[in-house]
């Protein structure tokens, strides 16, 4: 089985309904992905993940190539198969996390050359090797290695990261093409990634160039890194006017609850972010009703669910006092029931999201979470 | 629904397969209880255990009178309502905890005075404030405060030890009985514990005193505290004879898995210990061909299931290098889903060994087992 997008609904705010298929399974557009760096997602298990919906997770090129490295995961029958995860898989292409590494890289035309943050080993990502480690694990959808920056950046080195992520690109797509039919009767589909700091006309630039490349799906990168809330718009916005309708726009690392919905307004089908399995386990949960900062004293005694709203296994059966004093005990359940919870009202947000585009309701629909998260309990 | 015992089949060994009846569900004994000391079995939700066919688990008193606090439980309607738990519970005393605090504490006939271990706040823990609490906490059974000691111990220390756990028991049943009714339609039992050390006169001096207070049940304590399994064997045997044959016999803090028939050929009805939970998160897991150190590298490319012959959940769908990748990344899953194996294996041999019962093959099965663990991959 293929790859293969097909946009379904449109709503007036330009969000866009589809339906995703891949060889494991249809996923429905906008979707969010939630994050299992080192092949799982932290605190649940595939069964878990199963139960809740979840048709499509992302993980680490970086993370997996570190431990346990992509020659066994590709031995042992690639990353779903290592996981035993039957939904799909998008992997990132570690752009991202070896600049996170600072001090412990040193970036050239040629590629980054990083220390382990493991044990200090010495390692040179290329974008071919980037490509390479990802037909490893057999990915769904592996991205192309991309050049992030601090932002706000001063426009000359925007510029620079942009000439560099876009001449990688085109090694990394001639990489991919040169070498995606090893993987046989696993078909995979490579993603570019538009860069451009703040800078609008960079971004169009940046895009103008990776479509010439013809890539499959488009994503959006370095953006939600400190910005503020509407710069990540505009910037999103400047790129998807650009992209083809017809294919996938993935904007990366996005984002909190009440902001899944602007972003959908600007035409973006899929995102990740970590958000609600890092918060869940520093006890941050969502709710209908704002974020619930379970560890506080006010829910010592309370016997309501994280959200009254929400019809989660977790809130049909725990209580908030349970919650905040599984917390305050520091067990692994706190942290198993949190993430439960806070990845279903993601999931849940997305489901109706797609609701709303089918219905031509977004705008309200975004409206409306914003005005709870205001009144919420912060 | 009120508590009751029967015992079922006998085995030529001396074992017994029975029926423990409680308010939260009909148990079968030989019952093995998961350890979910701060109202939680590290690692697994409430839904898991349930999978997992657990029917009873215990809980500890000086963990939860310390922290949510007996009050606030009982406030919530009992530890069943406040941790969404249907099944049955045995609350321990917090003996063993205090005892376990060394410098912290300090013994009279009173009672302990402790410092807690989370904010150095001082407690003092009596028979009557033992019972007080498990009453507010509504498990199906309660268990006496008893005085431990360390093993081997002197005759005079164990003889102290055994005068001041009877007295204490006595104190104990009287608060009980006193008290009881106050929990209304949630009926419980209170057991004895019998002490004694190693000292086999001693051991059977202390069951003749706590037989005249006649408990609904009789525990044995102080034993599996570094002492060889043949001494332990040989002082439950001693207190076993001894006991009623119509009531149930738990034996506190048992066992390792190859253990656990020889404890039941004793006669013993109930065993609880941490070694399936805590081994589970220090990557040790148990397997019918004896015990898997699954972060040894030899299991690095190891696509075998984590036992061969184990139907569980985990063991039907991950394979040995992925659960070695969880733990050697640090994962939360690798615990959830090695305590779900270990808890797993652990019911199953309870299962066999009640089959074993049933049909007078005890002795065989216990030697089987004992075989398996000496030939296995220790």
């Amino acid at each position: 089985m293929s790859l293969s997008f097909e946009v379904q609904h449109r709503d007036p705010t330009g969000a866009r309904h589809g339906l995703l298929a891949t060889p494991h399974g249809l996923i429905e557009t906008p979707a969010f992905m939630p994050v299992g760096t080192a092949a799982t997602v932290k605190g649940l298990t595939q069964e878990a993940l199963e139960a809740l919906g979840a048709k499509i997770i992302l993980a680490n090129t970086y993370h997996l190539y570190l431990r346990p490295g992509h020659v066994l995961i590709r031995k042992l029958g690639g990353l779903h198969s290592f996981m035993s995860w039957r939904g799909a898989i998008l992997t990132d292409s570690g752009g991202y996390q070896v600049y996170s590494l600072a001090d412990l890289r040193k970036m050239t035309d040629d590629g980054v050359r990083f220390r382990s943050h493991l044990d200090g080993s010495e390692h040179l990502l290329t974008p071919e090797k980037a490509a390479e480690i990802q037909l490893a694990l057999g990915s769904d959808i592996a991205m192309v290695l991309d050049e992030c920056i601090e932002t706000p950046a001063p426009r000359s080195i925007a510029e620079a990261a942009l000439r560099r992520t876009s001449a990688w690109a085109q090694r990394a797509r001639k990489y991919f093409l040169e070498n995606a039919q090893q993987n046989g009767d696993r078909p995979q589909w490579q993603f570019g990634i538009v860069q451009g700091a703040t800078f609008a006309d960079l971004r169009r630039e940046s895009a103008r160039q990776l479509l010439a490349l013809d890539f499959p799906g488009y994503a959006v990168g370095g953006l939600a890194v400190g910005e503020p809330h509407e710069v990540t718009c505009e910037m999103a916005g400047e790129v998807t006017a650009l992209l083809p309708t017809d294919r996938p726009r993935y904007l990366m690392g996005v984002g909190r609850p009440e902001q899944l919905a602007d972003y959908v307004a600007l035409g973006v089908d899929m995102m990740d972010c970590v958000l609600p399995t890092r918060a869940a386990r520093h006890a941050c949960l969502y709710t209908s009703e704002g974020r619930v900062l379970i560890k506080n004293a006010r829910y010592f005694e309370d016997q309501r669910p994280i959200d009254p709203n929400c019809c989660c296994s977790v809130c049909r059966r725990y209580t908030r006092a349970y919650l905040r004093h599984l917390f305050a005990a520091g067990e692994i359940t706190a942290a198993i029931l949190a993430t439960h919870h806070n990845v279903h009202f993601y999931l849940d947000i997305m489901r109706q999201i797609r609701e709303a585009i089918r219905f031509g309701h977004l705008q309200k629909f975004a409206a409306g979470v914003r005005a709870q998260y205001r009144s919420g309990p912060h």
